[in-house]
């Protein structure tokens, strides 16, 4: 048989409340489709910080190398804003994400029909829109040496290194290629090689990479020059692949162009283990909304579809990530909206369990 | 008298189509209302690299320092796109900021009523949108050292700086609240302090400039949940404040969103010369638009608004500056559109140059 072992990290905020319906989800493939989870559950964020002074501990480092996927709700919260940046709580994820060396963080920007007129964009612009960031997760300006504030002068300096090896866009680029084979093979590169050396080399890799596949056209894009053409007309695009800082805030807006965060999944994987499955990690788009956390107002979606983006990438589950997502699809086309999706004439907001038991009770 | 000297740098594309524009309103201003202005003109981007070999020639750097106001058409086209990094046109753009020391730079995004259709968001979202964005000009990614291509091991690497000095914040966000304090007095600054100690330290120096601004709502924004921002509520803003690179995206971004990019003007300013006029470029932001050039398509107005601008900020001509915005925007509501802004029924395109004689008979 095989062992299919998943580490829960629910985070911070309205995190446990959004993994608590994943559960019921892990618990049905397990009752009705005969397939077991391994689960084990641990702290990250500020949770983790509480009890053991680290927004991740070695031990939790240690399990996550070990399973097959990583399942993270969200980190973070006001609490914790006054800490010292080596122990905020986006440290712990941000460890997760440089070790495990997770450098493909994929995140799809998918309309929902039934959703789309919470989008703050026209219908006909985002309605069917269904494009894929591809943005490169562990290098970069986020993990760049040197870093840190210095004193130069009678002044302090704030210093950070954009950074990229050759061989770091190669294998992203990579990821995104195969991607696009999969899909629409279409794929555009953003970078700003106008400006930064770092660029220049990042377009030179991606186009020699491309020569590896004559099927997807491609092509290149100053960031931004992405940001205005994704606000304008994102349905141009199928898969995007760009760097850590620009895919931060390109996949973001990405994302908002839906007009449902509370939707929207995310994968970040790494190069294959022995047992042939990448290295993963799963999380929401959203993060860990402190304002509206324990009362039950959280949309469980983005956090189930994450669930399903781990079978079809880590268990080679993809007809049961498929028939989670349709449950989704068909639970919104009934109507059903959590808190966080309301203004649509006559609907009441379910909470975060109703719509967790209506995705179950599609299934 | 009081002398006026203008530097005009129409550049490329269709730079010295729109810039024709500018020089009928330059003489209606002489004509009509005894405003005298000594007038050079010179080349800056792809064009001086043909004649010269460098997109900005020393003599034309050395001009630019000694009038009140350079006004720049656009640089760049795919003619010059295989020419070396250190001579593309943009770099005589990226150099006039630096030797010029424009360390702000004011991206107005205002959404004209009459063109409030032509945004890709809902009306709702963007009528009546009125921001200014303050970018940092001269430091950040753009010009931080170390940078370029290396080799390390087998392979190459490419590398950038991120780099801000605690006045070289202190200055910019002081441009912002100066703004502020003229507008609505809120002000949103936008980082990365989550992940980049250049973040850390942005925020803290704007937050120690706000104690001398107390009337001043600041609040902070990390740049991601900006983009999201801006794209989900643009409204919610007055001025942003924000670092080269940020800025670059985020101003696009805001620009876009009010649908008519051919509108958006741009300045760039310095510390006040001795005459106490501030060193100051303006360009509109859209680009050179190769694909049009030439053709009478263009759309005058965004650089007609930059020329606005120096009106107001170098010139001290506040009330020109508003007489020639209000031209503007009665010729738009009588209905007239260049080729950038069709669409609407029973509308047939004006030509760049009737566009410009009709600001000039609205004045
Ligand atoms: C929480 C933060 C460190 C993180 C990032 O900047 O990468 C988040 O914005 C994301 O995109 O996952
Ligand atoms: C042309 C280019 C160098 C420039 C920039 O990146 O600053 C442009 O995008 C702008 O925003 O003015």
């Amino acid at each position: 048989m095989t062992t299919r072992s998943l580490l829960i990290l629910p985070g911070d905020g309205i995190g446990p409340e959004v993994m608590a319906e994943v559960r019921k989800v892990i618990d049905w493939l397990g009752a009705k489709r005969d397939l077991a989870f391994e689960v084990s559950e641990d702290l990250v964020g500020g949770c983790a910080y509480d009890k053991h002074g680290t927004p991740l501990h070695d031990d939790t480092m240690a399990k996550a190398q070990e399973v097959d996927a990583v399942l993270l709700g969200a980190v973070g919260g006001p609490k914790y804003d006054d800490l010292d940046f080596s122990v905020k709580p986006e440290r712990g994820l941000l460890r997760l994400r440089k070790e495990m060396d997770l450098f493909a963080n994929l995140r799809p920007a998918q309309c929902f029909d039934a959703l789309a007129d919470f989008s703050s964009l026209k219908r006909d612009v985002v309605s069917g829109l269904d494009i894929m960031i591809v943005r490169e997760l562990t290098s970069g300006v986020y993990f760049g040496e040197p870093r840190g504030i210095f004193e130069e002068g009678n002044e302090r300096v704030g210093i950070n290194t954009q950074r990229y090896t050759e061989s770091e866009i190669d294998r992203v680029a990579r990821a995104a290629f195969d991607l696009a084979m999969k899909r629409g093979k279409k794929l555009c590169s953003m970078e700003k090689a106008n400006v930064m050396e770092s660029g220049i080399l990042w377009r030179e890799v991606v186009t020699r990479v491309g020569a590896d596949y004559p099927e997807v056209e491609l092509s290149h894009m100053y960031a931004d020059a992405g940001a205005m053409q994704l606000t304008r007309w994102p349905k141009q695009f199928d898969v995007i692949v760009t760097d850590n800082l620009f895919g931060d805030l390109l996949s973001d807006l990405a994302a908002m162009l839906t007009g449902s965060l509370g939707m929207l999944p995310s994968a970040s994987l790494g190069a294959p283990m022995e047992n042939g499955r990448p290295k993963a990690l799963y999380e929401p788009v959203h993060g860990s909304a402190p304002d509206i956390a324990g009362q039950g107002k959280a949309n469980p979606i983005a956090c189930i579809l994450s669930f399903a983006m781990a079978l079809r990438y880590s268990f080679d589950l993809g007809e049961e990530a498929a028939r989670v997502e349709g449950a989704v699809e068909a639970v919104l086309a009934k109507g059903l909206r959590t808190a966080d999706l309301l203004g649509e004439e006559g609907v009441s907001p379910v909470s975060t369990a109703e719509m967790g038991d209506a995705v179950i009770a599609e299934l």
